[in-house]
């Protein structure tokens, strides 16, 4: 059995129990460098330095999945956040689910991000590595880097079966 | 008197005396993600944490400065490194000079960076604010936040001059 997900709207408010939407939109604003400049302020919360973890710069380069995208497992960082800002304007997929001990289909939530848009799921989070739709699409990651063990992944038992997003 | 500097072009050789660019050539590659992710990994020195600092994530929104580009002050971030990812594949600017006390025009250095390239100074660098060269060229800046001093400027005096930077 494969349950389908419709994938909603990614924005500040219907992603905040999840974690951060990273956008100019609705974000503290500063005027800086001889006027010449707008800051856009502490958009994320960076949540890398449990058990001496450092901050760590990535870029991703992701290739689609096959249609429709089935989601047969999901992960999580128990040690850091983690963020993925788009380096092109497209649009991505976002799957996720409320932080906890196990996590099956029924408990999934799909986001159609905008390619202006990133996002930072919070430590612990279940989320499905990335969705992208194009080929290519390339992300800075913001991640951690240290000792311990900071991936956890569970593949949905038969019992459970699947999901897949429609789009 | 303003002295004419001339950009180079940016690439890890030329610029790593000063910090890291931030770009997938050359990079170590890992494969991810059941072979659906490419993550070019641990491309800067994210060096944040001095004086119980953190990361904070912004975007900044530039406006491109009157030609010809004069430059007439510098800053360093005593406490941080400060990371620029262009969001846009735009051509950017970057003015640089080696860390110590002093700094005057016959110091800088100047690199033209392709829309792909991020750049990080490293902590306590000498480096000019943001120089871009189209009309809202947004860039994720990855610097510190927290409590104490972290930004020194320095004007250049009557008696040091300026430099402009020739296209």
């Amino acid at each position: 059995m494969s349950l389908e997900l419709k994938p909603q709207k990614l924005s500040r408010e219907s992603f905040a129990s999840f974690g951060e939407v990273i956008e100019t939109n609705d974000a503290e604003r500063l005027i800086i460098n001889e006027g010449t400049t707008e800051r856009f302020h502490d958009l994320a919360n960076i949540d890398v330095a449990n058990e001496n973890g450092k901050p760590l710069i990535n870029i991703f380069r992701g290739s689609p999945r096959p249609r429709p995208i089935e989601i047969k497992m999901m992960e999580r960082h128990p040690l850091s956040s983690q963020a993925f800002i788009p380096l092109q304007n497209k649009p991505y997929l976002i799957v996720v689910a409320p932080i906890g001990g196990s996590v099956g289909p029924e408990d999934l939530q799909a986001f159609e991000a905008e390619g202006h848009q990133g996002v930072n799921y919070q430590r612990d989070l279940w989320h499905h590595p990335l969705l992208v739709l194009e080929e290519g699409h390339k992300f800075l990651v913001i991640d951690r880097g240290g000792s311990g063990d900071n991936c956890t992944e569970h593949w949905f038992t038969t019992e459970q079966g699947t999901a897949h997003i429609s789009l």
